[in-house]
């Protein structure tokens, strides 16, 4: 499902779409590269033809412009016509009004790969938005592969291929960085560097007229350099595409870490319309994140961090986190943060104590995180020995050596040291070696040093080393859990919009969903004998299309416990003055252990929505909800459930019964299930509440709003 | 009030400890230095010798060492008694065994001021201990000032003043860092080198013997090269010291950022026997910290990052901030981030928009942060414009400007762009110029670039500057309150200890507390003469002194709404068999509005403390509680109360009527002073619940824990 304001990509047929990645994929890794509009004095394309050259792309250049005059040694041909042989990337910096014909042009020419950074298109209002629309088309038409517009372009590093206006050098590594903009895409390279991590690709995408974030991740997720992917982006075109792209990303263990900027107002002020603020399109999408196995982050160093460390770790079975440190002081701050992230340091095992008191018994402690002391300094092996005592410990799935190298001692000493982390992280069979700066910018030096030393990494900084755990868990047990994303439920064809809330209690109940029964009677008599078939007490309920809330205008009547009270109440019932009461509902009262309130709406992105709370104050102002992208079966409910923060109440908080997660949650499933019946004209279907009594779980009220 | 394992210095008279005080100062100042114990094998002495020639220290030096043998082209002394003349500051390197004899006969000798490096002290078991108490007593009776022992010196980077076992290198500006710990405060230097912040000075504490944080703060807070404070700290041993110069500080609006460790065991412990987790002493920390005017950040970076920005700008007035942005994407990260932070980037006013609309109405959007677009690399003074049509916001106290040169620029558009940026601060009379680095680490060249333009200084990356921000407003406002601080609540010397809750609550009402009227009876008749007097309905309770749990045996009766119900309840409560019941109390029921918790508690720190929160599940599952330091006036209450996560249910949540916050504060202002009067031997008070009605807020229950 597209955002309201861009339409998801025509539908062509799968050997075009094929061919259009081939392309893409082609001038990622460009032998032949073209400049169109090359000149010496365009602020766009004179950093490209520079870039060329300081960032050693080794293959074929050609520049074109009318005017052909030489750039520096290189020839300008004069027009696209002149180009010798196919050219897999072209690099399009000519006025936007050009274009439109420049591409079609030189895509006949034989160009199958192009970066369009000229402005003007879609950002710029209607006008350009139709524009766009026509260059999309063009490249569609001829299949080739169109980066942009309003793009910065992409940097190959691994194979040096830059057709990119910024040009900032980075160590040749793992991380592939996609981001919609390109001021952005180079701060990433920036921070990576700082934190010494490696970059395989900076791909900018702009516009996204052609090739989407999705495509990007699609490409990074099969390509054999990079380890692990970084994305910043604003909002997600083509979700199905980019759902796919993340899937295979999960089978194949390759981290995604998202920086989405800013929800959608579109969808806020949608959701805000329906539920107020608790289908935020920003909540959708971390519940999607959470179904897709993304991990995310709110800063550009966290970025970078995390997808570094998740792409060097990989998926762990034991969450539980140790460290050893020379600066108690630094290990204290560590336990802190990890503690305000919800990441475990568990204690060591007591076989894993003694042998660390055997190890060091001079430190009077084996706390995790361990403090080594300026002992470690002295006695460098104390690193191999610590770690390979806690290699033996059941819970641990990830030792972090918290290590800056100390003014003064000579290299000898750093590489003794280095040398004897590697040699401990050789005892963890399942895990690789992870050091992390505490206070350090990464250099060159300590990047070698640690290379040399067959350390493969390091995180630079304790706060992004804890950012970076805490997603480590919930993503290696979504990579671990080896489940298919369930995400785009089907919609039932169900084309009926009950008359009242009780009709649609009914149709709810005939689709599988449990509700309370209900009777709709005409008269007081009718109404005491239906009582007593349900038996007392029991509730009266004006029926009536249009009244949202009955309770306001005393439409309501709870715990009538005889004949006497039903007679009372039917009469104050008949006596409200609303236009279209169809008569009055009679359900037995239940006695609730819990009340919850399920929703299920529909996300323009991503499709049908759950929403789980607790009901009143914990939803109105604890505003404690959780998400499910549908389908979701009745375990993840339970889970969902279980990790909203009022869940103590639900597993037996101040000596109350626990509630029985299990039912509820299956009843919730059906309840879902039989939204999604109702067909694509639902746009909400609220229970509120869905009472838990001895009876099971039941919906007591419901409401739904459908599309107009 | 000194924590329990650590016992607060020895009271001297005032003008010892001002002559220790001002030894302390002429040691960070020092003219004349020695090294006790110098050699240059040494792990300790080599680079204190070495730091002296390397950060330039220009003072007389004199070694002393009883082999003399000389190191490098200094001589050295073989005694103490060699020494020619006073010397402000002596490095102490000698065996552990040495230290005491060392100091007596150097302090005789006419030292003033020792940095003790050998460890073995206290923190290595009781026989350290006691060695360091008579090392501390030498130094006392010296009157001569004592940083550590196992402490590893200071630098004073104004004056050039290095006896540090550390030597790096760092700008000099005027953040002073304080640390108990040494590695902390090498890291800490490294990360204000990072940030392109300047120090003033790194004064590392070790066991604090003699010299604590809090002299240590209290130099600062003197010192004219200071402008702002950063602590590392696990543990404050003289808390009415480190009140008073963190006191100091607020009147001088120069700020204190503290990154504290762990919370003390021995507190938590004490009070989780008593309230479980809600007293545990890290919170209370946290509330001193707030009456104190303290920022508390929790790692490095924020802590270099905050201080030197509240150093920089001062307290503003107005909360609201504003930022401009070449980078539309981090704009959007900025706004995320201070979102959850809680910073507010409020709209611009009609009046400014509209001018910005006149600057910049190529951009199509005022919002803030406002996004400058790459139009700003093409025009640099619309920096300037931008900034002086903000500068007339009547809500913004701040703007800030991300800014990182981008990579191809030349120095003169550098220079260009920050000039024009500082002269649109110049519309800004009441903050200085702020600059944020997006994603750089401050450069020698981008410092100078900002200095050459009149621009003081910069804060690096966006999170860091978010958490800074997160500090302003809160330490802002207890500037400008200009309220003296209030803590260590004088305590009565009450001696008696109330034998049951009624007597207690009758206790507190004679000491001016607000509490539930309640009368004992013997007999039923004479409770329902009494619950006459009352008026019904009434409750019905066990007075025994020893049972605190008492509806747990069913000893409660409430809502008893006639007579006969009061026979029935008195009969079942007279036929309880427990030990030691003096009689059945009878209480009026009030129709409640809300219930709240209320507890006065002793922090072995810092004196009493109360606690407030939402009754029930708020404390025990949400963990909803406010801290105060007491004394606290009613306002402050107020202000607490309304500060709790549960807030709407008491300020008219979900059509509830508002409660009277007003009165309820007041009311809990006596309680506090009640349970002050009760005297030193009260551990805990607490009243739960206080019930708040259109009677008033009033003491429904209470307990107390006495000291053993």
């Amino acid at each position: 499902m597209p955002t309201p304001n861009r339409p998801e990509p025509p539908l062509t047929s799968v050997d075009a779409d094929a061919r259009i990645r081939a392309n893409f994929a082609k001038m990622l890794r460009a032998k032949r590269v073209a400049v169109l509009g090359a000149s010496a004095r365009n602020q766009f394309s004179a950093p490209v033809i520079a870039n060329l050259d300081r960032l050693g792309f080794t293959g074929h250049v050609q520049l074109v412009n009318p005017k052909g005059e030489p750039i520096g040694d290189r020839p300008v041909l004069r027009s696209i016509a002149d180009l010798e042989g196919p050219v897999d990337a072209a690099f399009v910096c000519v006025p936007q009004s050009a274009v439109i014909d420049t591409v079609a042009e030189a895509a006949a020419a034989g160009v199958t790969g192009f970066v369009v950074v000229s402005s003007g298109f879609a950002e710029a209002g209607a006008e350009g938005r139709a524009l766009q629309d026509r260059l999309a088309a063009v490249a569609r038409e001829h299949q080739v592969a169109l980066l942009g517009p309003n793009g910065l372009g992409f940097i190959n590093y691994v194979d040096r291929v830059p057709m990119c206006v910024l040009g900032r050098p980075v160590r040749t590594g793992g991380l592939g960085i996609a981001s919609v903009s390109g001021s952005v895409g180079g701060y990433l390279t920036k921070v990576a560097m700082l934190q010494g991590v490696g970059v395989s690709h900076m791909i900018l995408t702009g516009n996204e007229a052609g090739i989407t974030i999705a495509d990007v991740v699609d490409f990074l997720v099969d390509d054999p350099d990079t380890t692990s992917i970084a994305v910043f982006l604003e909002a997600i075109y083509d979700p199905r595409r980019f759902a796919a792209a993340a899937e295979r990303a999960l089978k194949a263990r390759k981290p995604i870490v998202v920086l989405k900027a800013g929800a959608s107002e579109a969808t806020a002020r949608l959701a805000a319309a329906h539920t107020g603020a608790l289908l935020g399109d920003d909540r959708v999408f971390d519940a999607v994140a959470a179904e897709l196995g993304l991990s995310r982050v709110y800063s550009y160093e966290d970025l970078i961090a995390t997808a570094a460390l998740l792409g060097q770790v990989g998926p762990v079975a034991k969450p539980g986190v140790a460290a050893l440190t020379v600066s108690g002081g630094s290990g204290e701050i560590l336990s802190d943060l990890a503690g305000a992230a919800g990441v475990a340091f568990p204690p060591f095992s007591p076989d894993v104590q003694a042998a660390l008191e055997a190890t060091v018994s001079a430190f009077g402690q084996t706390h995790n995180p361990l403090d080594l002391t300026g002992a470690a300094l002295a006695d460098p092996l104390l690193w191999e020995r610590c770690l390979t005592a806690i290699a033996a410990d059941e819970t641990i799935g990830l030792t972090l050596c918290l290590w800056d190298p100390p003014i003064g001692p000579t290299e000898g000493w750093i590489k003794t040291s280095l040398e004897s982390i590697a040699r401990g992280y050789a005892a963890y069979p399942a895990t690789p070696p992870l050091v992390a700066l505490v206070a350090e910018p990464m250099t060159d030096y300590g990047h070698d040093a640690l290379r040399d030393a067959g350390i493969p990494g390091a995180i630079a900084g304790l706060k992004p080393a804890v950012t970076a755990l805490a997603q480590l868990a919930p993503w290696s047990g979504r990579v671990l859990e080896d489940r298919p994303v369930s995400l785009f439920a089907d919609i039932g064809d169900g084309t009926d919009r009950p008359r009242h809330d009780r009709a649609l209690l009914d149709r709810l109940g005939e689709l599988g969903a449990p509700v309370v029964p209900g009777t709709i009677v005409e008269d007081a008599e009718a109404a005491v004998r239906v009582a007593e078939g349900f038996g007392y007490p029991v509730a009266l309920k004006l029926v009536a299309p249009d009244l949202q809330h009955k309770t306001e205008v005393g439409g309501v009547r709870l715990n009538l416990a005889d004949a006497d009270a039903i007679h009372e109440a039917f009469a104050a019932l008949s006596a409200i003055d609303q236009e279209g009461i169809e008569g009055i509902a009679v359900s037995p009262m239940r006695k609730l252990d819990a009340e919850l309130l399920v929703a299920i709406s529909h996300d323009p992105s991503w499709g049908p929505v759950l929403t789980l709370g607790l009901g009143g104050i914990w939803v109105e102002v604890m505003d404690d909800v959780r998400l499910l992208p549908l389908p979701a079966d009745a375990r993840r409910i339970e889970a969902a459930l279980r990790s909203l923060r009022g869940a103590p109440l639900l597993t037996g908080a101040r000596g109350r019964p626990p509630v029985d997660l299990a039912a509820a949650s299956q009843a919730i499933e059906r309840i879902a299930a039989a939204a999604l019946a109702l067909g694509p004209d639902l746009s909400l279907l609220e229970i509120n509440p869905l009472g838990i009594s001895g009876e099971g779980a039941e919906a007591l009220d419901a409401l739904a709003l459908w599309k107009a």
